[in-house]
């Protein structure tokens, strides 16, 4: 199969918009008039200082942010931030709260392993929760904006009195957000917003100027900050990608509004798809269910299996849940294309019709 | 200047084989049959699975390793290695050793960050140094096997009581080793076989079985071995480069032995040229003269200032030496051509009597 006949619905690493891989083709040895491909060009050398400075920059409007929020380009992915949120805004001691929405138990287990007195303040993989707030005393509250495995989202942010960290891995820049609302922002880039080997991290003045002294400078956000993520060689071409994608969404989708109503339009179909149907059913409630992934469920086993061989015959690529949890996931982030949509949701209706 | 043009001496990320390239771009839309660039597949599917496995073992066929030792893909860089190498071989409290051979300050405050004795057991920035051993009851001693900064490298390892710990950053696959002598090998792998964003970590089987209980996995070197460097999304793309590049060394450089006589004349070359010249130096012992960075220097300051920009005007790019310490530098790593090295001889004897 050729590129224009698959349908790449995978959880991320996932999709990336054709004109960015042009665009990383036609770069390719000779970047911005160096003749030298990005990949050959030292991280101390103009062209990859002024990389991470537009592509900070580029975050900082399509996300609404303040002058003063830092913009880190980290490596470590997800699970490096597990470590650092704790390191960098609590000490040994400190009540620290989760709200757990799903498959996370890493996250928790590094926060105890370092000594923090870590609150479950609420917990639900059908649903987002609400009516609840941190403790006392808590230095952060930490969510999951998107839930890759069961399917929810948080569509309105909790007010809670501490310091709140969302994990955006798997849908940052998929939508509009009021960063104010946040002490802290991570997200890898492989699902919305380019491939595995980067983190974006967005770190207030405020929670900066919080950091305790004595971490080792690779654990500190204020170092990388300071050094405008140079501090030690950063993942030059991961981040090229990523200033593409922003690029994509910027000058081809049209900026963050378009880019997110196009997200809700891919959902919507899909989720109409599964919910007029009377093989498929998708249990997530309605008012929790997630732009980026769409987790369904076929009763029969028998026909679970012929679905998912047919559908990957088809082209229709990625398609099986998370080892978890099994069933079916549609993972439809920002590059999906609502033609690939169309197809799955196509195939959908045509599977029920023979096998219904 | 177009890519043919351009003679990169970049001390790392640097230069990459001009065929390393038209594969990454022959592959871009397509990675093995798949329809998909391999940047857009999941890394559970078998295409990154079985990328993550022959890569594995093309290094461990490349530099003769022991079945049993595990090779690892991680990210972070050498700092992070700065910090999971005293986590991993030793405790709070334990003696561990360092040899001093140039710019590593971080890699020492890390370990002293985590309560670790650390002793000094050599020092010389200007030559490789002999006679001394580990302290009784070290865990380890940590050597830097190229100082790319001064302009030294080990040519005979070491024999010490403590496992050998190497940095080989900036010569891994770059010459043989007998890697029956170290206890852990780590390189980022953007100056000798890569790009930036991934460093390779070689564990012996008796340095895993010597790994302190009740460290987090993200941090400890048996979880991403059990899990085959798939422990969470692996930096994708820069380990298909690091393929690409032993790829390179096998079929087309012909292996390591055809690979270090290269690397050698390449050296000879230029080292002879700044023996031989009246107006340019280099002060580095000759026994301890590095392969990969040639470190040089012009007495005169003006003539400095004009060889710096004339050399650049002429295509020869990256020559300013580290900001550490001054002067030139010549990196010189696996992807640099012979032709290379000869322009520079050449600009380097033109530049003498046109200035001398």
């Amino acid at each position: 199969m050729n590129n224009s006949e698959i349908h790449n619905f995978y959880a991320g690493p996932g999709k990336l918009p054709l004109s960015v891989l042009e665009r990383i083709e036609n770069e390719l040895y000779d970047y911005r008039n160096t003749g030298m491909s990005i990949m050959e060009i030292s991280h101390r050398a103009p062209p990859v200082v002024e990389l991470l400075e537009r592509t900070k920059e580029k975050i900082r409007r399509l996300m609404g942010l303040a002058d003063t929020d830092a913009v880190l380009f980290l490596q470590g992915g997800g699970s490096m931030q597990f470590h650092m949120v704790p390191m960098n805004l609590s000490e040994e001691g400190d009540a620290v709260d989760y709200v757990d929405t799903g498959y996370w138990t890493t996250n928790i287990n590094a926060a105890q392993a370092m000594g923090r007195d870590v609150g479950i303040v609420a917990r639900d993989h059908g649903a987002i929760p609400s009516d609840f707030d941190s403790r006392p005393d808590s230095k952060y509250l930490h969510i999951c904006s998107n839930n890759t495995v069961v399917g929810t989202q948080w569509h309105d942010f909790p007010e809670v009195d501490a310091p709140l960290v969302a994990d955006m891995s798997s849908d940052i820049l998929s939508r509009r957000i009021d960063s104010s609302q946040f002490g802290l922002i991570y997200a890898h880039a492989q699902k919305t917003i380019g491939a595995a080997g980067v983190t974006v991290v967005i770190v207030p003045q405020a929670t900066l100027e919080r950091i305790p002294d004595g971490l080792p400078p690779f654990f500190d956000y204020r170092a990388h900050n300071a050094a405008s993520s140079n501090y030690h060689t950063p993942p030059v071409f991961a981040i090229y990608v990523v200033e593409c994608m922003l690029d994509w969404i910027e000058k081809e989708m049209g900026g963050m509004v378009a880019l997110e109503e196009r997200n809700k339009r891919k959902a919507e179909l899909l989720y109409s798809c599964l919910d007029h149907s009377g093989l498929f059913n998708c249990d997530v409630e309605p008012d929790s269910r997630s732009l980026m992934n769409v987790v369904f469920d076929l009763a029969d086993q028998a026909l679970s299996e012929s679905f998912s061989r047919e559908a990957r015959e088809a082209g229709l690529i990625g398609l099986d849940g998370h080892r978890s949890r099994g069933g079916f996931r549609a993972s439809i982030y920002n590059a999906v294309e609502p033609d690939d949509v169309k197809s799955l949701a196509e195939f959908i209706a045509e599977f029920e019709r023979r096998r219904g």
